[in-house]
């Protein structure tokens, strides 16, 4: 077997030690998957502004396509909430909801995006991901959470409300809210509340009857699937559509059509930033999914190779009616726990929801839209989490800073003004706070060859010598911070006729800072004190070495700080002659 | 005397031990700076497109501003050649050349440039410069000055031609080549080879004449003085203005005028992202001559208040009828070298210019504008430097494409979308670098207590242990790479019991990385693998302390790596019994 093939091809190496209880446990887990995955997906396509039946189609290829690509065996493709949501976000800023371009513009978003993470993988590029710090992502998906739930509230009540971030939306609810149909609210509240009872209370109920633990967690799951019959049939026998209760209505019999994106240059140039922002979203909820689950198995995650899984995942749903996808959580999970071996599993899934799509559509005609919303309400509050707020503030005000930005920004501005936000703040909070990097005056421990904080500790020092030792690599934003801390530690003081940095936590030196080593090298030669390096490490070393610096520095670069003092001391103390 | 006043008010140290030996000095340095300055300053309103008393007046309270404000006590502050480029660029796209209207912006400009200055120096945001790396400044001012140099051929051959970069001025010449006036040509180019002669050629023959190094460096500065006379004698002589010889013409005879810059928000919009890089070049600039001037003396700047002082100049500038100014290099040294002693050279400067504003106009009504296109021509080439691309690429090749990509896109697309590029650029790339850290797996040099890197030394392993070694503080960027490599490192090897993280390059570990941190050690913990840290520095043990992560570690955190390997390494001998 080509091994650069299997790169690309994982399912060549599951594929051929496939074995007939890997076939069970995956029929198994597809089952469950799939019954959990139908009101889901419709919730999903609701959420994103689409015909429910995209929430299918888009379950279907894809999860094939990742099972082939992907590198993950137990992770589950298909729509997801926050990707749902900016999805929404995205196309409502273009198109109008509810029209074919609409949907035709979900398709362009979703090949856009694959395209995107496919191009990502293929050069490698997943490490722009790293650039959305954790603190950013849990603010932004719980400001997400908040915004999906409010926007759910309009169904729950049975009104019309809009608005593209929370504000809006409240203002939008609170003026509609006299045109509330208290049947559709009825069943809404009472899905919801049902729904948040079989999360918190029905696995202890069940554990105290001695179902074991396993099959409760898969039992909890499958509460949507019954909100969704009950629900059903309480409107068809009620004749509750007639009562202005919204219902799904009809949905076409068929397998996922053969669709087209749009190639106009203008919408396309429209949805490329969204189209980025979610693929940096999705693959980054989905990488972290697919680590923790794999990590189970002592399997291996490649991240590139996962870029490319979910890019044709995407490319195929924008082929097939679907909208953007990506790895789901919760999905993912249920699917592990109910033992899925291989990618086979989500093949078998994508089958189990192509039979739905052919043959249930009839019977959820009618469905409540307002249970569609319940589901997905119940689904989103577990995400909001402000835990992250307060862990933020106890460890590092700056990625409290950032947090809180996100947030606030996400719930004002929207989504991807709010994501764009917190990666722009993570990243200058970053440089600025290594543009000020910890800098000790430090001097020899009595009787060691260890040398310490003067501010800290009881330590031997020379007049004619500072030492400074530098807590951070230098670069361009704390290259010119050193020369002013340098130059005025100096300017004050006469007595000093050596400077002395000690390197040892210097992992990497850039061309400013370079530059600047050698104004103050020079700067210090003005003055007449020499400039010494000590503790350099290898690779910083052998960069200097290119440069004219060590020919030009004016004293010795040592390979301890011991050795410096020891050597640069007595020179001192020889030369030091008054005048 | 309050210290705190006197941090504001450097003049109030200085001043108070004013001796006569000082004002000598400053009166003697102040004569030839201000010789310098009337054809410099002329000059530089030409290049930022407005009439030539704009640069006298740009000269003079600017100057007396900084002298009360600043901390330098030798930093000439007037128009220099790259703000009035600038200038002329941000305004350009706004209002026309040569309107009522652009000399007001000009104002504005200044003004807003001269309240963002005030601001960053008041609140300390000084670091906001240091983003700019030397590399980028280098490329920038290199290819500005090529922009600066092609824009006055035009003056040099008498002709009409326009254009925002290179290309575009380029094309014009070559199609306004035909206009060609050729007496204007002759004085044009004559006046740029002797300038040039006098930079190279003049300072050795004097030199061979016997004439002191510190005297010829004087003489040399006032080679355009003498072209300035030379030319405008020749043109006044022969009655060349009347043979389409573009000459200065009417200069009013006038202290600087009191003006008003316009408030319209709509302009003042459109002006801040042009005002806000003008500030930041014209700080940098202006502060490296500064502390290069002051280290002479071993005189201390304060970077804060140096902003402060430019801030002042500037918002003095939008006031008198000036434009944006900076600390110039060539002007400063001239006033170094003269033998500026105290601010108050500048201010002398400023009352010798005022004399010549009041007085001289009338002279240099005959002054070719040629003359002061050749000046500058000969000014900014000096400024062109290519040597920053071989050296960068010597040194580090992320370094290389942060150069290429500024001079690059300066010279196609513009001043303003160049230095942003590569300010964005040189960021992204320092991420890039530190989001995949050197991760050396390091083992036991035999008989010592030091640990290497495997793949280079001979070295003791352990099959049950890795220890890797992060050359990198820890953060978002770098966070999932380390999840990766662990991961990836582990899940092959099935001998692994324990992972140690020798921690002793790391300065620092946000909450992204924190969390990395977590979910490695919960994925090492379900492949039954311990992880241990060894050789935490106390900063960041002491934040680590502050949330759950060492409470959850499955191994322990030990003082050194060698008695990491000793305890866990015996440990694992003894419980490591085959299965």
């Amino acid at each position: 077997m080509d091994p650069e093939l299997a790169r690309y091809l994982p399912i060549l190496k599951w594929g051929r030690g496939y074995t007939s209880t890997a076939l069970s446990n995956d029929l198994v887990a597809a089952l469950i998957v799939t019954v959990m995955l139908i009101p889901q997906s419709l919730a999903y396509a609701l959420l994103a502004g689409l015909p429910p039946e995209a929430g299918l189609y888009a379950s279907i290829v894809p999860i094939m396509l990742y099972a082939v690509f992907g590198t993950s065996r137990a992770l589950a493709v298909g729509p997801v909430a926050v990707v749902s949501l900016m999805t929404a976000a995205a196309l409502s800023n273009i198109v109008e909801q509810g029209t074919m371009g609409y949907a035709v513009a979900a398709l362009s978003l979703a090949g856009l995006s694959g395209v995107i993470l496919l191009v990502m993988g293929l050069f490698r590029l997943g490490f722009i991901a790293n650039f959305l710090s954790h603190p950013v992502i849990a603010g932004f998906i719980t400001a997400s959470g908040i915004i999906i739930a409010a926007s759910q509230l309009k169904h729950i009540l049975g009104i019309n409300a809009q608005g593209h971030n929370l504000f809006e939306l409240i203002i939008s609810l609170v003026a509609h809210l006299s045109e509330i149909n208290w049947i559709t609210a009825s069943i809404g509240i009472l899905a919801t509340v049902f729904l948040f009872w079989v999360r918190k209370g029905l696995k202890p109920l069940l554990q105290s009857f001695g179902v074991p633990s396993s099959a409760t967690d898969v039992l909890v799951k499958t509460g949507p699937v019954f909100v969704v019959v009950a629900t059903t049939l309480f409107v068809w026998g009620l004749d509750l559509a007639d009562k202005g209760v919204k219902i799904v209505g009809v949905v076409p019999q068929s397998l996922p059509p053969l669709t087209l994106p749009s190639f106009s240059p203008d919408l396309l140039g429209q949805l490329l930033l969204p189209a980025f922002l979610i693929s940096i979203i999705g693959f980054v909820e989905s990488i972290s999914v697919a680590q923790t689950l794999a990590a189970k198995k002592r399997q291996r995650i490649d991240p590139d190779q996962e870029l490319i899984g979910l890019g044709a995942a995407n490319i195929g749903a924008s082929l097939t009616g679907g909208f953007p996808v990506t790895g789901g959580f919760s999905r993912s999970v249920v699917n592990f726990d109910a033992g899925a071996d291989t990618p086979a599993a989500g093949a078998f899934t994508a089958i189990g929801l192509a039979i739905a799509a052919l043959a249930l559509t009839p019977l959820i005609f009618f469905l409540p839209i307002a249970t569609l919303a319940a589901t997905i309400i119940v689904a989103v509050l577990s995400l909001v989490d402000f835990s992250i707020l307060k862990r933020s503030w106890t460890y590092s005000k700056a990625d409290f800073l950032a947090v809180l930005a996100t947030i606030l920004v996400t719930l004002a501005l929207g989504v991807e003004v709010g994501v764009s936000t917190g990666v722009a703040l993570s990243v200058l909070l970053h440089l600025y706070k290594s543009s000020k990097p910890h800098i000790a005056e430090v001097g020899q421990v009595p009787g060691t060859e260890h040398f310490r904080n003067i501010l800290r500790h009881d330590v031997i020092t020379d007049p004619s010598i500072v030492t400074l030792r530098i807590d951070e690599s230098l670069y361009f934003a704390n290259a010119r911070y050193l020369e002013d801390k340098i130059h005025n530690r100096v300017a004050g003081d006469k007595n000093i006729r050596h400077v002395i940095l000690q390197c040892s936590a210097i992992n990497e030196i850039d061309l400013s800072a370079l530059e600047s080593l050698e104004a103050i090298n020079e700067r210090l030669g003005e003055m007449n004190v020499q400039l010494h390096l000590s503790e350099v490490k290898g690779p910083v070393m052998d960069r200097l070495k290119r440069g004219h610096f060590l020919a030009h520095l004016t004293g010795k670069v040592f390979l301890s700080q011991f050795e410096a003092v020891r050597e640069v001391g007595s020179g001192a103390a020889l030369n030091n002659t008054p005048g």
